[in-house]
């Protein structure tokens, strides 16, 4: 059994020894570079992590985890064009480092990497994985495409937002698990308790990442809070409080929304006061905790035991626990 | 035997059937109408004529050969946003239509919707496919790069720009040949034969195109000819013209390519004449007849009757002496 850091380790050095600099060098060095920012690796971890619960000798399973990370890198790059963000993980992105379309076309090459090593995978595998693969890739776009659709919607409901981030962020949590299972030569119910469990786990974890961006702390979070506040994205958090605003609370609310010249400091102060009023906070919390809840129910019924399942409980543990 | 004719017909009727309606609509909106804006469908009907040499019942090649299609269309998108171009096929482009993020998301969907048609192939034909697949679609973006790349090189070569139409335009007809013949269950020889025989018929082809924006018949092709001489495009023809060019000429050619100012008519006219005195047009058409004679020449060695390899032979002619 290898853990979770073990596992790092090994994803790490594979991708620090891609070959990657073949002519034209605008189209691979992009590549490098963003999969060169680092990040905790957890697609691939999952990958790994869900063929050892089956099986000991992960070495044909490493290429296929690397071509999920180089998917979801390849999603980060076009997201960030889209969104026109300059900055991923402290670093210039993509099309600020080079310019738009090189991010565009570097991140279509990217796609097609990730098909050449998740296609390395074993011959008996080949046709599972990549149905699980093309079907999670396909809503991970969908959830990009509903999340771009919402900035200029003033009516999300809770649900679509709980279905969007199930689309762009849990979902893949859950194929990467599913895709390692297959490789492991599970069984398929065991395959299917483990896509739940990461997609619980994910949705756990994306409204975790709206509760910190608001109530976390500074020095720890290691990000700026509030940034979902001043640019009035439509977190799980705000959705709610529109929903469950009073008339007396609603024009303050609505202010704040609205004002377009503000002290930035003044209004995350205001909304996190808004939210705290409106137990949003509580209420993301218990939603919180009934995703985590969810996810250990899966991880119990798959059919290994539970000493295998140590890292997977442990890797849930850290993320109820943690405040990064 | 299917006919060019018939096959066209079965791939139009499979692309108007094809179910792509689900929400977010702004998804598979883009998706379905650039589909719909036609063409001739060449890479599809190319993936079928092959394995027609070596079966007679093709519905289980239908599905790939679509995912071709789905997989040119998404490079044209992408494409088009890129180079910015307003219009695709007389209509507006998806970015123009809607805008460069629906663009790139659309596309970046298509692009797996394209696996998902290609992987529907037979178990024993899809590791195969797939290989062959990946290959051709990285090289189609490795071309795409150099494309770019040559906009800003004053010295781009004319073996530079062969290798990149190469990687652009003709690997993908060869690779379509391929990924047909590997469906009908041909010889691994044979599969290679068409997929030479689909890259010089694809070299030759572009070459024509570049011909065709000089010197063709505007009533009869359908479009403005002088686009290329108007945007200093380094085709086939200007990289030799600036290769040749003699002194007492290149001052005439060098203002044409650096003045800013200018009657478009006057500009294709002067640099029409210069490729003339220069003798490009008939290099051109030397090098054109030349792909046609090796492609013809692989075709030959392909092991299937004559009579069997008719429609493709039928095809080359028609494309030999072709004005549109």
């Amino acid at each position: 059994m290898y853990t979770f850091i073990e596992l790092q380790k090994i994803i790490e050095k594979e991708i620090d020894g891609l070959e990657l600099s073949s002519p034209p060098q605008g189209l691979f060095e992009p590549m490098q570079y963003i999969l060169g920012l680092g990040g905790k690796r957890l697609r691939p971890i999952l990958v790994l992590l869900a063929a050892n619960l089956y099986k000991d000798d992960l070495s044909k399973v490493c290429l296929p985890a690397i071509g999920i990370e180089i998917f979801h890198n390849f999603t980060l790059l076009h997201d960030d064009v889209m969104d026109n963000a300059p900055i991923r993980r402290r670093k210039a992105t993509v099309h600020e480092k080079w310019n738009s379309n090189v991010a565009i076309l570097s991140g279509d090459a990217m796609s097609i990497k990730a098909y050449q090593f998740i296609g390395s995978c074993e011959d008996r595998h080949l046709r599972d994985v990549l149905s699980v693969f093309n079907q999670t890739a396909l809503e991970v776009c969908e959830g990009q495409q509903f999340d771009m659709e919402f900035e200029s919607r003033s009516n999300v409901k809770v649900e679509e937002y709980l279905n969007m981030i199930r689309l762009k962020t849990a979902v893949l949590l859950g194929g990467s698990l599913k895709m390692g299972a297959i490789m492991g030569d599970s069984s398929t119910k065991d395959a299917d308790l483990l896509y739940y469990f990461g997609v619980n786990l994910g949705m756990a974890f994306q409204l975790q990442d709206d509760l910190l961006d608001v109530f976390g702390d500074e020095s720890v979070f290691g990000k700026k809070i509030g940034g979902d506040i001043l640019s009035n994205k439509k977190t799980y958090l705000l959705i709610n409080a529109l929903e469950k605003v009073p008339p007396e609370l609603k024009k303050d609310l609505k202010y704040w929304l609205e004002v377009k010249d503000f002290n930035p400091e003044e209004k995350i102060k205001a909304v996190k006061t808004i939210y705290e009023q409106l137990s949003v906070r509580e209420l993301s919390q218990k939603k919180i905790d009934d995703y985590f809840a969810l996810c250990l129910e899966y991880l119990d019924k798959v059919n290994v035991t539970a000493e295998k399942k140590k890292e997977l409980y442990s890797l849930v543990k850290g993320l109820i626990n943690r405040s990064v």
